[in-house]
């Protein structure tokens, strides 16, 4: 029986963390769903986010039956992890820890710049898992980044101005603070597409950590021993990923958008009403 | 008995619609709704946009006592008119018709550029309000605009950037169409605050003309002969407008970006849960 892996998120930045689960763990099921109706949760408060992906949470896990639950959503991480580990009985990661245990690998002067949506930083929780591994960050929203990825303007000389004047900013007050940052983390799904201009952007020998991609290698090392248990045989041939998305308003963009975050076409994307 | 106006939109960008409607019929009460629980509508669907427009309609007629409404977010106005006039008892005002009665009184050639959301761009509403005073309307959906605005960066030089990008493709477009535009319709209740900037990028002897700014003009004509029947008297001294502002979410938010759209202090604003 070839396992369910649920995927969810405010909309379908977290194909990002998918396209990451699927190639580290091909075998599995996976049921993607896009709360779009309601998205952005960034600029949300906490109790209607809880709300919102405690709903998501259940329709992946009592509706499609997934055994596992990636919430490929910072601010969900962030401010609702608790929330949806209690409204589902399966086991739920977020991406904040595996963003903040790549960094801790990553960082040699301890100091790590964190930049993510509005609710993500207020929340504060980058900023604790880095101080549970020893990291000190700095935090700062980057709400115009989300929309230029979006727009496609993911080269664009705008979008280069735009991450240069954000991380100016952050520069001046990691050194105000007397913090030596060498490392980058991307807390937002999106930013994996602007890579290439934070690889330019940063300091020559920083690093720049995608939390999607840290999620990913997390859920393998959990979801791999699960599916395959010390002394048993690997399938024969490993088969295709099987993928179902859901999404709750505008399937039409989720189709049309969502296979630059996937790199692969979307296909068909179901309709479903959480209620709200 | 001081009548009360009812003004709602999916954030608060409306407020630019209550400060002109204050300069206009100032002796109103006025009650603001600001869904901002699910904003943004500009990226949903007509069928949710309907049921959320409804919802918050209902709010201000059934619990708040509007004898009147006008639908201060170009979206809604594009989408859900027909849907809120069935919801409530009360006339209902748009902001999309005396968009188009103003741009008809502005241009000499005919052609008029009309920017806006992407949901009330698909709509083609303004389009067809045009089309219904002799005028072709070329629209455009420039999402980058509101996060812009929102990040407070009404005079800068990425906003500048943006808009000339996004005006240079609508005037290449309206030559491709053989169109002579001399008039640009700024249709989301955002871009009043960027009016600097679209003054500067528009070509010599262009009008800009903010649908704000019609819709409240229209709503005084409407609300100031009901208010001032022929042959009453005028009060003897206007009182001072009264304002109670409601949102579904981010009610810090509201208070500390309202201002910057109301040209005024909000002050407190109150929760309110429609269900979503």
């Amino acid at each position: 029986m070839t396992p369910t892996i649920g995927v969810f998120d405010s909309g379908f930045g977290g194909l990002t963390v998918l396209r990451a689960l699927i190639e580290r763990i091909p075998q599995a099921q996976y049921a993607f769903l896009g709360d779009t109706a309601r998205l952005p949760y960034g600029s949300k408060s906490r109790r209607t986010i809880a709300r919102y992906a405690a709903q998501s949470a259940r329709f992946l896990v009592e509706q499609q039956g997934a055994e596992f639950l990636v919430v490929a959503c910072n601010t969900a991480s962030a401010l609702a992890l608790d929330a949806i580990q209690a409204a589902v009985s399966v086991p739920v990661l977020g991406v904040i820890e595996p963003g903040a245990t790549a960094a801790r690998a990553a960082s040699r002067t301890g100091d790590v710049l964190v930049i993510a949506t509005d609710a993500t930083v207020q929340s504060h929780a980058y900023s604790a898992a880095c101080r549970a591994h020893g990291l000190r960050a700095l935090e700062k929203a980057c709400p115009l980044l989300v929309p230029l990825v979006e727009e496609g303007w993911v080269d664009h000389s705008v979008t280069a101005q735009v991450i240069e004047i954000y991380l100016n900013e952050l520069r001046q007050e990691a050194a105000a603070q007397g913090m030596n940052p060498d490392t980058l983390l991307l807390g937002c799904t999106h930013y994996p597409l602007l890579r290439n201009l934070f690889e330019q952007a940063v300091r020559p020998g920083a690093k720049v950590i995608d939390s999607a991609e840290a999620a990913a290698q997390a859920a393998a090392q959990i979801f791999n021993g699960w599916l395959s248990p010390p002394g048993s045989s690997l399938p024969e041939a490993p088969p295709n990923a099987q993928l179902h998305f859901f999404a709750t308003d505008s399937v039409e963009k989720f189709e049309r958008l969502g296979s630059r975050f996937l790199h692969r076409p979307v296909g068909h994307v179901q309709l479903v009403d959480l209620g709200g």
